[in-house]
């Protein structure tokens, strides 16, 4: 837990009788679901359970299954609202970014960080699970739809390309494939060196293609 | 079963008398092989073992684990010998390419291919449950390794670059890369159509990058 947030959740405030009780359901429910995604992460599909999930953290069986009655709607919720807010917060890291060269490297960098994080490693742990369990794909196709026209989005947004345009449409596709496929290739092992020199030479490319000068 | 060699195997011919011993052991083996990739990529790991392949397969449980002790076993020696296959295919194919223009297409298309076939699905249900089961990972990391070295040498050979070149180098790595991404975008649906337009739109910009004449 707190790998997302980058540090534990303060586990006795929940119990204190000054905080609204509307507040401290928030806090539970935001929990389970950063604790979904964690465990999903490190343990798989198999091993993520409602229970498993509660004990992490520190909330009730009962509790987590007020929230969320089965797993699946743990994990989708999980799914959904941590890749909401991990989007939202690139695109307000990046109104801090330059423009002209070095912003196509900037954006590219953040976006293969978003397919290495553990919501990453997460979501293909239940994409995964989802191909063999066909009651579960039926609820995680729209969500990887959605996911997907999300992070085109953003990463449209971010690079101010013309979407239109069917050329940068298709070359801002193959990028987030290219994440995609990194995202899959840290899974097992460390390669950030190998795809920190990937990410710099397809910022050159892309400019290139996009007609910009390419990143120095 | 057969899906990657187009066709169900004659299982009545490994009972005739006529065929040698040790062709009968190879041709068993080799349908445990296909079986072991068919139940993978449709069922996930945790229902591919040796019974349930050996079923598949039309082999008794004692011949399969005859052949492979573990499910372990089964599943990297049918990971390790059905992508050398596939690559060996994909290369000796590649001589009837044409030279010039069209060429990167044809290769990106193969390669693309091959990390939409059922091989690469069942690679990711492996490689999915190595995340989380450290005995596991231990073996697959050498295998995961190994695959990415053969598919850059192959698609360095069949697009005629120079490797030794750190820009080719690193194209051929993120073309890659994108290829395994598109391979995860097409695991819950069909994904040909949005792949097929970007597979030609990243050969114009590849062949651009390489600085060779665009392909039409």
């Amino acid at each position: 837990m707190g790998r997302l947030t980058g540090g534990p959740a303060p586990r006795k405030a929940r119990m204190s009788t000054r905080e609204p009780k509307q507040e401290r359901s928030r806090a539970t429910r935001r929990r389970l679901l950063e604790s979904a995604i964690d465990c999903l992460a490190a343990h798989g599909w198999q091993a993520t359970t409602v229970s498993v999930v509660a004990e992490q953290a520190g909330v009730s069986r009962g509790a987590a299954q007020h929230h969320f009655p089965t797993r699946e709607d743990l994990i989708t919720a999980a799914l959904e609202l941590m890749t909401d807010s991990r989007l939202e917060l690139i695109r307000e890291e990046a109104r801090g970014l330059p423009d002209g060269p070095g912003r196509t490297e900037a954006v590219l960098r953040r976006m293969v960080e978003h397919f290495t994080s553990p919501l990453f490693k997460a979501a293909l742990q239940v994409w995964t699970a989802a191909a063999a369990d066909e009651s579960l794909k039926q609820r995680i196709v729209p969500l990887e739809a959605r996911f997907g026209r999300a992070a085109h989005r953003v990463t449209v947004e971010l690079l101010g390309v013309d979407d239109s345009d069917p050329v940068a449409h298709r070359l801002v596709q193959g990028t987030l494939d290219m994440a995609r496929g990194l995202g899959l290739a840290d899974v097992l092992t460390d390669d950030s060196a190998r795809r920190e020199r990937i990410v710099l030479q397809w910022s050159a490319t892309l400019d290139a293609a996009l007609r910009r000068s390419p990143s120095p």
